[in-house]
């Protein structure tokens, strides 16, 4: 044994409660065997975070076993061996001739694996949303005395309610965060290219803040104007000048969980319509806090964002955010008109109230958000304000 | 009209270039529609590099326009607008009230719009791989006229060979590539953490050279010692000391087009073992590159190297590469054993010959080159060394 375990983000044993968690869920849909190809769930239920998504891999949990196994490409196996909660005898390589090979691949390793370990017969879930049809289809056909069924996003389900460990690196990821959003305000000046503004905030969120660096890179989406309109550019060369307005979302990562955060720029002084359409904003994301608690649902936060705007003037139309944890946006509930989805408490959302309003203007606030026992914490902490670069 | 196109990174005629051998394949294989959702393939089509994805999104190719349209959420539509080539009136956004919503979503005005458009009752293609089986399942459901033909792939088999404009681009994309891997040289010392390395190739790879920025950041894998032996970590807050060797790939981008490249970097004076292991290596690149040229095989490249290093008592277990461009890889052929893909001008590969040997030992070199009309061409061009830091 040459590599071994390295330093963990987590306990042992909350790696046990969560999959504790999805056996608890396999039970309930009468599964034995549970084959995870979502990278996002992987890194939940292991803490692996390599970058070997791209090639077929997957996490088999058993109803009967404690650790799951990790079965995936021999040249990734010794970063799972050091990044996994698991015992390295869970750690299973399968050869590299299988990359790049039209007749067989890691699927079928994952196939044998399940029938050599007497899975083969029963019920066995899969995530149809992360696997092609073509994986799919193998899955029904090799395994044809098993019942394969659809568990797309029964993990990502159990990720919205996070623990208070979860929590605890999620603040770290805000401070990240908050720390580039600052950065960028010192790096803005009348004559600078958007890009070198992209690479400083890039430098900070790998770099972290207070000794915690950044664990992996989250897309800025960076629009100037008179782009301001668009919602999801990365950034140009356009260079900045007097009068220039920049909305930018960004997101600290630590350990996979990312924190997301939106705030507008202006540079000199903002325009009256920018300062008019901050304040109905901030009433609107003030309101929108004040109605999160556990019992309210999705709906109920969206709509106390939507009324307290609409009585201002304003309108949006795009929902009002989403489950925010590992890999950004976390597929399951939205904060929109009509998902009733409950709130509880250590649920953590992007609370988005990016809204592009015209074509050619547009303006950004978010918040990193958590359901409290009473109420909401706010994870990004950076000032609420346009940040006016004189 | 308040938004306009913006400046583009290619003549209005190369995208109709492309768009022809679209439509020659959809000949081929009797579809009058093609709905394009794999992301990179919607960039190769339209000039589109927002990041939207992560929603439903379409592009819809007719046999019977001359331009494509593009379907995607409103948020979207005014940076589609800016950055497709094509007219204003062939961005087609759908509701935002769709986003999010379990009932109807972004598929189903795709599934409208070919309604509308007289492509219902024919022969209708789909890229399956970028589509969820129930996604996929609505298209058969409700477009029962028509026949849904999987052409997963298609797409991404057209754009192995490159214009000469793309390798123009992908030249640019190489040079930032280079002063990436020069920058990371500069910034290695004892006492130095790795993530503040990373901190500054990602600045690079967005600032780019020569005056021209990159587009989008593509992930770095980065590991010291004693994780040389993984392929794929992104980073860690290690501290490099002396004798520490650090393997290095990352690469830059311009307008979605990626050039990769790897080299190693040693700490102090390399050791005995990296330099052997480099110098067959480099034996291996060298052989790999003289067997480039139209009408071989993958496969002859793969084996030059395999049987060169083998001769020099190394082996490597993992391919040689694969096709590059948009998005990095190109899930097609395979620089492997056994690969018959016949090598034609301007097809463009990253030659990968990272080879992680022990469980605590690799080495990482690789370039980006381009197949000639006679021979190979290497785009990217940084020293094919040992970065020694002293």
């Amino acid at each position: 044994m040459v590599v071994a375990r390295g330093p963990q983000p987590f306990p042992r044993g909350e790696y046990l409660r969560r999959i504790a968690l999805v056996k608890s869920e396999m039970a309930r849909r009468e599964i034995d065997a549970f084959v995870i190809t979502d990278q996002h769930n992987i890194t939940y239920l292991t803490g692996y975070t390599a970058l070997s998504a791209y090639v077929p891999q997957g996490l088999v949990i058993s109803a009967h076993g404690e650790e799951p196994a990790f079965i995936l490409r021999r040249q990734d196996a010794i970063a799972a061996i050091y990044q996994c909660f698991m015992e390295r005898d869970k750690i299973i390589a399968y050869p590299e001739a299988l990359i790049g090979n039209p007749e067989t691949d890691g699927y079928d390793c994952i196939i044998e694996y399940l029938e050599e370990n007497c899975l083969a017969r029963r019920g066995i879930g899969v995530e149809a949303n992360s696997l092609s049809v073509q994986a799919v289809e193998k899955f029904r056909k090799r395994l044809p005395a098993a019942t394969i069924v659809d568990c797309s996003a029964a993990v990502t389900w159990i990720r919205i309610v996070k623990s208070d460990l979860e929590i605890e690196v999620m603040r770290d990821a805000a401070a990240i965060s908050d720390a580039a959003i600052l950065r960028a305000a010192e790096v803005m000046y009348p004559g600078v290219r958007e890009v070198d503004v992209a690479a400083e905030i890039y430098a900070t969120l790998v770099r972290g803040t207070h000794g915690k660096p950044g664990s992996a890179l989250e897309y800025i989406n960076m629009s100037s104007s008179p782009l301001i309109g668009t919602s999801h550019l990365t950034w140009s060369d356009h260079i900045l000048s007097n009068g220039s307005q920049i909305n930018l979302e960004l997101g600290g990562n630590r350990y996979g969980y990312c924190a997301g955060i939106m705030r507008t720029y202006s540079i000199g002084r903002a325009s009256d319509r920018l300062r008019q359409v901050h304040e109905v904003q901030v009433a609107g994301l003030e309101a929108a806090l004040d109605a999160v608690r556990p019992g309210r649902t999705c709906s109920d936060v969206a709509n106390a964002f939507y009324r307290t705007i609409e009585k201002l003037g304003l309108k949006k139309e795009s929902r009002c955010g989403y489950p925010i944890g590992i890999g950004w946006l976390e597929p399951t509930a939205s904060l929109r008109d009509g998902d009733v989805t409950e709130l509880k408490p250590n649920m953590a959302f992007h609370l988005m109230l990016g809204n592009w309003i015209d074509e050619d203007f547009g303006y950004t606030i978010s918040e990193t958000i958590r359901v409290t026992e009473t109420g909401v914490e706010v994870l990004t902490k950076a000032p609420r304000k346009v940040f006016e670069i004189s």
